[in-house]
């Protein structure tokens, strides 16, 4: 048993030598620097820099999140701080300038990923993050491929299935086709979403049924994230007017609604048949953000019999008088609308509304403060989540 | 239709000004910064840096790879640059330290997590690579969780399961448990080892069987990655050598072979009974690095009768002629003993070749160049994953 144990810790002194960077961050004298540190209401942000000469800070909540700054303080040992009042409960994304390039924060053990970039976050307690963080009961995460005949290629999918699934092996569970927007990608809703904790949370909570939630990648011409380093394949130009005008009626469908059918006709039947899914309507929702806001609605479009749960947040996307009553017509358990009141896009949200109200569709209209941002999306799954299935 | 694309251009454009700060990855001029950027015999690494004094690169291919540095020189536009040889075939991690501070390359999709360290991978494609990057076909990658009664709460694994498996619902599979190494995780030889591109590709070549690969947290005191900032449980230190003394036996062992009692009782059955496994010894492997090795070696010696398969690499564990001749007895098809000629644990890799020598049980050594490395454990899981289960 010695002789393991004297082993054992040779190994673990070595690992840690083959981590000497690491050492970096601690403070001379040993002291670990933390970042960034909350108290009940400021925090603050710690880095250690030997040889710059500017350290600033940037953050999503301050009040222009993409260009504002903070100049922080050279203290001893050259670690660089400042404190800021806590900002209200929310998940924030922030960088360090060193000397003006962006760089992460070495001591957070939060990040999320947007794009190829990983931030590290900022999580304020609160009563509104409250299911932003691990739940004590976990679903599963998983990436299965599926293959799309209409894309041309097997293609990504995101899929979380609640706490219990593994231990009910004879149950069958409601399905939410979750959709990102613009720039993202399958695991948007897992990273920027923090789906999985919210699931857990609400489940936990008995808050939302428990439901198996589905995040395609909604870039047609994609694989799979950027980061797999997958080759895109080259796509018809949808923004070539001269060229799509030219186009054949199926050519033109394959480019506007490519995504969609694959996602209705082929994403739909694969989960049906891999999962325990309930394979009904009133056991299917879809809802989606911005460009997945789009897709929600041009999915209730071309397939009004599909989803009896809609719910397009921050849309980019319409529908016609007709097209409303034709899926009226198909049966809607819960048509839910949402959009922040500063969105560049709430006209379209409003004209919406009005529609919807003309139409006599019965819907939710939730508008929340704010613009086109995840503090948003979080909240609009969160709330509409608890509404699904009942 | 002419509306929709409209909007769909408004809010691609919307997003794309949310996206400001990612111009800085364009030079003046609007020429994107490439970086990394191969030919066939060097490699460019880029970074726009304003206001820098001093910018220099560090990569895993330098003679001393955790602090060797080499300069970056200010060119057009403040874009530094360094062009290097090529490195010979392999995946290196590499940043760059602006003013003292490490940085990640922003232009580079490829990233490696290492505890809680993300870091720009440079893949120099050759033979000893080709079977890391995507192969056609891919796995599924699942996170699920499972109950375990012996450390105390609900944990993460990761299971690769191969390509057809969604499409052959009778199909039952063999299973390699594959175990990672001090300061890992659950996701380290998904992150760090290219597990599913490995398999993928071996599999897609006929090389290797279609395997399940199970890949758990080896960290007793965690339930998961320490990216999920679960608090983690206070153990009992097993580095205190009086208190360890004054324990009882059960306590002892709990400390000892707790996640190992956990791996060969409650995670084996937790896969055979949620996934299609085949349950027998003769379809199960165990292979494991550094102290995922020394796991191995225990899992061997403590069930004898579990695994048909054992690979043990840069092991920091060992075994008694006692135990070795229990473990011939018990019947083993292919004991993989690998370590690297200047790993600090080669010696003790010597020693049980020896040994397994002297008891006459029948294995491979494979000796490599090189340490204690991950480009060591790739090499290793591309050659003995065509071993098993045939």
């Amino acid at each position: 048993m010695k002789k393991l144990i004297t082993l054992f810790a040779t190994c673990l002194l070595a690992v840690s030598a083959l981590h000497a960077q690491e050492l970096t961050n601690f403070a001379f004298g040993g002291r670990p620097i933390i970042s960034p540190e909350l108290t009940q209401d400021s925090v603050t942000f710690r880095l250690k820099a030997d040889y710059a000469t500017i350290v600033k800070l940037s953050g999503s909540w301050m009040e222009n999140p993409w260009t504002g700054t903070i100049d922080m303080r050279r203290g001893e040992n050259n670690v660089w701080a400042v404190t800021i009042p806590l900002p209200s409960p929310e998940i924030y994304t922030y960088y360090f300038l060193v000397d003006g390039v962006a760089v992460n924060d070495p001591q957070n053990v939060l990040v999320q990923r947007d794009g190829t970039r990983y931030l590290p976050m900022l999580l304020v307690p609160g009563e509104r993050t409250e299911n932003y963080s691990e739940a004590k009961q976990h679903g599963t995460v998983s990436h299965p491929w599926y293959h799309s005949n209409i894309l041309g290629m097997d293609r990504r999918l995101t899929v979380y299935t609640p706490y219990g699934y593994e231990n009910n092996p004879k149950k069958k569970y409601p399905v939410l086709y979750l959709l990102h927007g613009a720039g993202g990608d399958e695991e948007a809703w897992i990273s920027m979403g923090r789906t999985a904790q919210i699931l857990d949370n609400l489940i936990e909570k008995g808050l939302a049924e428990p439901m198996i939630v589905v995040m395609p990648n909604g870039n047609a011409n994609q694989a799979a994230a950027r980061t797999l380093n997958i080759p895109e394949k080259p796509m018809a130009n949808r923004w070539d007017r001269e060229a799509f005008e030219k186009m054949s009626e199926a050519e033109r469908d394959l480019i506007m609604n490519g995504y969609v059918r694959s996602l209705c006709t082929e994403i739909v039947p694969f989960i049906e048949k891999n999962f325990r899914a309930i394979p009904k309507p009133a056991s299917r929702a879809i809802a989606g953000l911005s460009m997945g806001g789009g897709h929600t609605i041009s999915a209730s479009i071309l397939y009004p019999e599909l989803f009896d749960y809609i719910c397009p947040l921050s849309a980019a996307g319409s529908a016609t008088p007709e097209q409303i009553a034709a899926l009226k017509k198909a049966g809607v358990k819960l048509y839910f609308l949402a959009c922040g009141n500063t969105d560049f896009l709430f006209q379209g949200a409003e004209e919406m509304h009005a529609k919807l109200t003309e139409q006599g569709l019965d819907h939710v209209y939730y508008v929340s403060d704010g613009g086109h941002v995840w503090s948003n999306w979080r909240l609009y799954l969160n709330t509409f989540a608890q509404l699904l299935f009942k």
